[in-house]
């Protein structure tokens, strides 16, 4: 079959299956609220939210492939475009910007205005070290390490934090081998 | 303002806003994958995924009630058809059935023929005893609470475990006096 040009975000988003957005957001609440009990370190909590991120982002970028009919990304630079523009939007609904490349185009910033997982959400005092979203760098993580790429995500903005927006970091630490999870006449 | 009609399952979940429904079914999988490991016993999840579905559930009713245009329901009979046709298919997407009812009608099941919180998943032969789903059963214990039904609830049939469909029995315990979490004129 001829490849077909990639699909917009909105047009995959409109069509995937989807479930209530307050429901994910209690739940991934209830979530975060768990680990903050079990663990006890907030910066436990952090690796454990990007841990379990990392683990969905390896099984979501299947999904993405075959929904998206993004081909091959050229380099790191489409990439991020790519998560930004078409990623957010057709998981989470929202989309992203990429900005603040530095000079080798290696690394940049994803910034996010909107974010369904921050709705209702007010942090105590008492878990001012936590990165709540953490698990969003886990996925883009996961997802980018299944495309050859492994980075490092850091929080750079952070709105429970008193920041205008969320904004990830993205590093490009080196492009592995290829070895992809699927083949390519699958 | 004179109140107005109640809307379809149908119409009210096309305007909330949603997430890709896998997302929400790769995190809720992350979830029961972290309380198995730091809970150990699978009796022990069950029962921590039935809280922390009530904790989203008495705050669910609320979008619930807002967005639906439910007026008070009649008797626990209305209420269970409410939650069957509109409840599920306004969080999770899908429909279900009400059935089973017991003679004095204070007891009934709600049966699901498809579920998204299971896509992907099999259970290892070391979970016999887990209620995957019981995240369920605990929003719908938490959403009857909150408007006056205390409620026992379990699993009569469970996909995961073999059976042809989800059977959630509800029985109702007692209605107990109406303290609604929010005033009429809100």
């Amino acid at each position: 079959m001829p490849p077909v040009g990639p699909r917009s975000g909105d047009a995959i988003f409109a069509n995937v299956e989807r479930v209530n957005a307050e429901l994910f957001t209690l739940t991934y609440g209830a979530i975060v609220r768990q680990l903050l009990t079990d663990l006890e370190e907030v910066e436990e909590v952090n690796k454990q939210l990007d841990q379990m991120g990392y683990n969905i982002g390896i099984r979501l970028i299947d999904e993405f492939l075959a929904k998206s009919n993004v081909s091959r990304c050229v380099d790191f630079k489409e990439t991020a475009e790519v998560i930004a523009k078409m990623g957010f939007k057709m998981f989470l609904g929202v989309t992203a910007s990429v900005t603040n490349w530095d000079a080798d185009g290696t690394c940049c910033s994803i910034v996010l205005e909107d974010n369904p997982l921050v709705d209702f959400v007010e942090l105590p005092d008492t878990c001012q070290g936590l990165y709540y979203c953490n698990i969003l760098s886990g996925v883009v993580r996961g997802a980018l390490e299944m495309v050859s790429m492994k980075t490092e995500i850091s929080w750079i903005r952070d709105m429970l934090r008193g920041d205008d927006a969320f904004e990830l970091q993205v590093k490009l630490l080196k492009q592995v081998p290829e070895e992809y999870p699927y083949k390519d006449d699958e």
